[in-house]
C-alpha cells in the first residue's frame, strides 16, 4: 500500500521499579491514586464525567481556599497553568512586574515576554526571598497590570511570604498572579485571604497525583479584567473563558479532557480533603523540621535561611569535595531513591530533597537521612547519623 | 490559622460503569493500557523514563510512517497538538491557507488568527471533502507560508484524500500541516510519503490510550523553517524547539512530562505495532464497511458520500421524526453505549458513531447495529435488522 512502510518495532510492556521520589516532583503517588486511573474511561461529555468534574472543582476550591467560580484544572502540566495565567491576564504592550529569585521566576518573565507584554523584573538572589519594598517601588514607578510572584521557588527551596502582596497589587491597580506549584497542599496558599487573582499549581507535588494537570483559579476581579480585554487571548488552548464554558454550566465542548488524569486528580484531592489542609500543613512542617535537624546534625548545611525554607522542598548544600552527580546516581541505582539536582547557579552546589504529598512521612525522613549519611561515607565524608536529632523533633511534636 | 478555612468536602472514591465508547473519542481503552498507568511513577529525568521516551518516539515514527527526528507527544490533548503545529510554523503577518469543511478546520482558522497570522480559508460544505483545485488556486494567488488540511474531519466523518497536497504546497513554497487526530492508527497517514511537514494527532482515538497527549511530528523542512523564524514562538509551553531539548539527546528539563499518560501511550502504541499498521487499517476498513452495510439495510442513511467516508467515524443521518438527543440518552442509560451528537450545522441531524482503535471489532459492529435498531423501534420506527447485511460483509472478507 505504502512503499515506505517500515517493520513494526517490537517492545515488551514497560516496567519500572518502585522509586522513592524525594526530588522536586513528581512526589510519591499513593496506590489509591494510581488505581483510580484504571477506572473505566468515560466520554468527556458523559453526565457521570461531568459530575466528576464538579467534584474536582469543589475539591480544588477547598484546596486553594477560595470561592472563585473559575477554578478548574488546565489540561497540561504546571507550566501550562503558568502560561494560562500569564496569557489570559496580560495583553501586548502591558507592563507586568515579575518577581525573580529562581528558575521559575525566570520562566514567568519569558512567558510574559512571549505574550508581547513588557516584563519588569524585580530580582533577588537565588536562595533569598523577594524584598516587598522593592516590589512596591516597582509598582509605584510603573503602570503594571500584573504582579507575578512565586510562593515556593522549586529551584531554590525558598518560601515567599505573601502577606500584603495582594492588597499592595490592588492599591496600584495590578492583579496578583501566584505560582503555587510546589506550595499547594503543603503550605497555606489561601487564595481568597491573600487576595490572589490568578493562581496555578500542578497535580504531582502537594496533591500527590501523577503529573499532567494544572489546577488554576481566577478571582472575579481577574475574570472581569479578562472580559474587558482589548485583544483575544493568544492561546486558543489556554483561553480560560472558553475552557470555562466546558467546565462551567454550559458544558460546551472545548477539548477532550484527559479523563484518566482527572480521575487521579480527584482521588488525590479527595485524600487531601480527607486529611484536611491544616493537619496536612502541620505534617509537612513537622517532617521538614525533623529533616533539617537530622541534616544539620550530620554536618550538612541548608542552602536557605531558616525563616524562608519550604516545608515541601529542602535545599541542602552539597558539601565541599562531594561529587553531586555521583551521589545522586548512587542513591538512584543502589537504593531506588531519587533526589533533585540544582538548577542554574545552584547546579552541582545544591541537592533538592522533596518531602511532599504522600512522601512527607517520618519513615521517609529517617530513610533519606540514613541514605545521605551512607552516600557521604561512600564519598569519604564520614559523618554522624542524623536519626537521633530527627527523632527528637518528633518526640516534642504535639501529636506524637 | 486562616479564618476562612472551609470544612473539607467528603467524597467517596469515583466509580464509573464500563461504557461502550462508540462516540468520536475517547475510544475504548484496553485493560493492558489502563493497567500501564499503574506502573510506579518515575521522575521525569530518571534514566528509565528517558528510555521509555525513546521507545515512544520510535513507536510514534512507525505509526506516523516517518523518519522525522522531531517526533514526540505534546503534553496536552489533540488541540494542544494542533496549536503547537500552528504557532511553531506561522509568524505574525504570515499568510496561511486553511482548508475548512468542518468544526476542526474552523478551529485551525481561529488558532491561526490568534497567532497573528492571516488565515486564508478554502471552504467546502460540511460533509464534503476539500476541492484540491481550489487549494491550488489559493496557493497561486497568495504568498502562503502554510497550507493546513484536516485528513479526518471528526465533526463530519469526511476523509480527505491527501494525494499530491504535500508536493503542491512545496511547489508554492508552503509547508503542509495535517490534522490526523481521527486518522492516525485507523487510516494511512504516511507522513513521509505524503510530504507532510507537521502532523498532529491524539492519544485517545486510533491509538486507544486515554486522552491527554498529542503526538506530533515535524519534517526537517519544518524544523529548518522554525530555525529561521524572525520572532519567537508565542507559546512557551508549545515551543517544539525547546520541548525537543528534553525529548532529544540534550535531556534538558523543559516541563515535567505526564509520566503515567506516557506509560499509557507507550502501551497503546506497542499494541498498535504488535498488530501492524496494515492489518489495523484493514480491520478498520472492514468493520466500517460492515457497519455501513448494516445501517443501510436498516434504512439509515450515511451523511457522507461513499468515496469520502472515514473508516474510524461513521456519520449517520438522524431519520426524520427521530429525537436525536433522546436516542443518545437512551443508549447511554439503558445500554451503556455512547455515540456522538452532531456539531455545528450537523447538530441534531447526525449521529457520529466511532469504531476506532480497540473499538473497531465485529462484535461491536453487531452490538451497535442491534442497539440502533432497538432505539429506532422505541422511537416508533420499526426497521429490519442490519445484522445479516453486516455478516455478509464479514463472510466475503479475505481473512474471515
Amino acid at each position: 500500500m505504502v512503499e515506505t512502510l517500515k517493520r513494526a518495532p517490537a517492545y515488551k510492556p514497560f516496567q519500572a521499579p518502585e522509586r522513592k521520589l524525594f526530588g522536586p516532583g513528581p512526589s510519591p503517588v499513593d496506590s489509591r491514586v494510581l488505581q483510580a486511573m484504571t477506572t473505566p474511561v468515560l466520554g468527556h461529555l458523559d453526565p457521570l464525567f461531568l459530575a466528576c468534574m464538579d467534584d474536582i472543582k469543589d475539591l480544588l476550591r477547598y484546596t486553594f481556599e477560595t470561592d472563585n467560580r473559575m477554578t478548574l484544572p488546565i489540561s497540561g502540566t504546571g507550566s501550562a497553568g503558568m502560561e494560562s495565567c500569564v496569557v489570559n491576564l496580560v495583553e501586548p504592550g502591558d507592563e507586568a512586574i515579575i518577581c525573580i529569585n529562581g528558575f521559575f521566576g525566570e520562566r514567568l518573565h519569558e512567558m510574559t515576554e512571549r505574550s508581547g507584554a513588557k516584563p519588569i523584573p524585580v530580582r533577588s538572589e537565588w536562595g533569598s526571598p523577594i524584598d516587598k519594598n522593592r516590589v512596591e517601588d516597582a509598582l509605584k514607578s510603573h503602570n503594571a497590570k500584573v504582579l507575578a510572584v512565586v510562593q515556593a521557588e522549586t529551584s531554590t527551596g525558598v518560601l515567599q511570604d505573601l502577606t500584603g502582596l495582594g492588597e499592595m497589587a490592588h492599591r496600584y491597580g495590578a492583579l496578583l498572579i501566584l505560582d503555587a506549584v510546589t506550595a499547594l497542599g503543603t503550605h497555606p496558599v489561601s487564595v481568597d485571604a491573600n487576595q490572589i487573582d490568578a493562581c496555578y499549581s500542578c497535580s504531582q507535588k502537594g496533591i500527590g497525583a501523577p503529573p499532567g494537570l494544572a489546577p488554576v483559579t481566577f478571582s472575579e476581579r481577574a475574570v472581569d479584567h479578562i472580559r474587558r480585554r482589548r485583544t483575544r487571548v493568544q492561546s486558543w488552548y489556554l483561553d480560560v473563558t472558553t475552557i470555562e464554558k466546558y467546565w462551567g454550566s454550559d458544558r460546551a465542548y472545548h477539548h477532550t479532557a484527559p479523563i484518566s488524569m482527572n480521575y487521579a486528580l480527584r482521588e488525590g484531592l479527595r485524600l487531601l480533603a480527607e486529611e484536611g489542609l491544616e493537619p496536612r500543613w502541620a505534617r509537612h512542617e513537622l517532617n521538614h523540621k525533623a529533616f533539617v535537624a537530622g541534616a544539620e546534625a550530620m554536618g550538612l548545611r541548608m542552602a536557605v535561611a531558616p525563616g524562608s525554607r519550604l516545608w515541601s522542598l529542602n535545599a541542602v548544600s552539597v558539601p565541599e569535595g562531594v561529587d553531586d552527580a555521583r551521589v545522586r546516581a548512587g542513591l538512584l541505582e543502589d537504593s531506588n531513591i531519587e533526589i533533585g539536582s540544582g538548577l542554574g547557579p545552584f547546579k552541582g552546589r545544591v541537592w533538592r530533597i522533596g518531602l511532599m504529598g504522600f512522601g512527607s512521612t517520618r519513615e521517609n525522613v529517617l530513610l533519606i537521612l540514613e541514605a545521605l549519611r551512607s552516600a557521604m561515607e561512600a564519598e569519604g565524608k564520614v559523618c554522624p547519623s542524623g536519626i537521633e536529632a530527627a527523632e527528637r523533633v518528633y518526640a516534642t511534636a504535639p501529636n506524637h
